[in-house]
């Protein structure tokens, strides 16, 4: 159920594919995913036809152009403990398989109901599971 | 007012326009937008620079590099029987229109408000006239 | 904390960057958000691989090529009359810095909570400084 954007700039695919493992491996060790619930669209930008703005200070935290964007929709219902440790983890696997420093690892995350997701064949599979 | 995101793999122009075309006449049937509420980002991804990640068979739904994923921003409101027309009407429009089968059709939505659609000129259409 | 998309059609990088700036300002102004809380990722469409289905006169504004969709998150708590202030202010700047006329500027808002935001280093900052 989660759907992950992904969005670095100037990354290989091996990088891509290093910081999609990273989010998923996350979600499945903090939140409880199912390990077979993966669903990820990864963007590279070029620097000129995609690009970003960013603050390299924020908050205190030193970011330069490894900056990597985690944009994650999943239902509502995590506890704010869970939110946490998934941040923690996607930081540290982000550095473990895509060399990118915790510092660089920006989330946001989206919440919605169970009948907003059709995983295929025009059913809404988490609506009939759940009523 | 649905501003719709959808994302394939190695689609041409025609194919980019054919699933546009299925999800905005499906949210016409499914949930009765106006005809000339249409509002789309279509993107093809070229497998390097820009990739997805999925599980082929999550929930017994068989997937492949023909999936996309469909991602709708629209307000709150509509009901689960209206989501599950939209879903199977995508499902079927889309092999109508771009040859891709209902398998591979993955939808998400995310629900917002009145107050939050400015459809130009720098005004929020929509908090004018429901105020 | 807003995370800011911006999606343009055969935009150079000065106009990609000139929106940035235009959606930057606005929130400041409209919403009073902090001048270093920056993160966004915008793009250029080259009409074939990414291409734009929209609605020439939707509400009686009439759009063209020109048109300009930005995507905002940011947590829940604005009033109507921020969000009105932040959709004028915007299109005003999106003229100035980008020749982006206001009815070619499209938005819409995604609302989240203070515990969907990282901002580097694996911590969920809001969440701690609103406990």
């Amino acid at each position: 159920m989660p759907f992950v954007r992904v969005d670095a700039l100037g990354a290989d695919r091996a990088k891509l594919d290093g910081l999609g493992r990273a989010v998923h491996e996350a979600l499945i060790d903090a939140i409880g995913i199912p390990e077979d619930d993966l669903f990820q669209v990864l963007t590279s930008h070029d620097g000129t036809t995609g690009t970003f703005r960013y603050d390299p200070d924020y908050l205190g935290v030193h970011r330069d152009d490894g900056i990597v964007y985690v944009d994650i929709t999943m239902r509502a219902g995590r506890t704010d403990d869970q939110k946490k440790a998934l941040y923690a983890k996607i930081a540290e696997l982000a550095g473990k398989y895509a060399d990118t420093e915790p510092r660089n690892v920006f989330v946001t995350i989206h919440e919605n109901q169970f009948s907003d997701w059709s995983f295929g064949n025009g059913i809404g599979q988490y609506l009939e599971r759940n009523q």
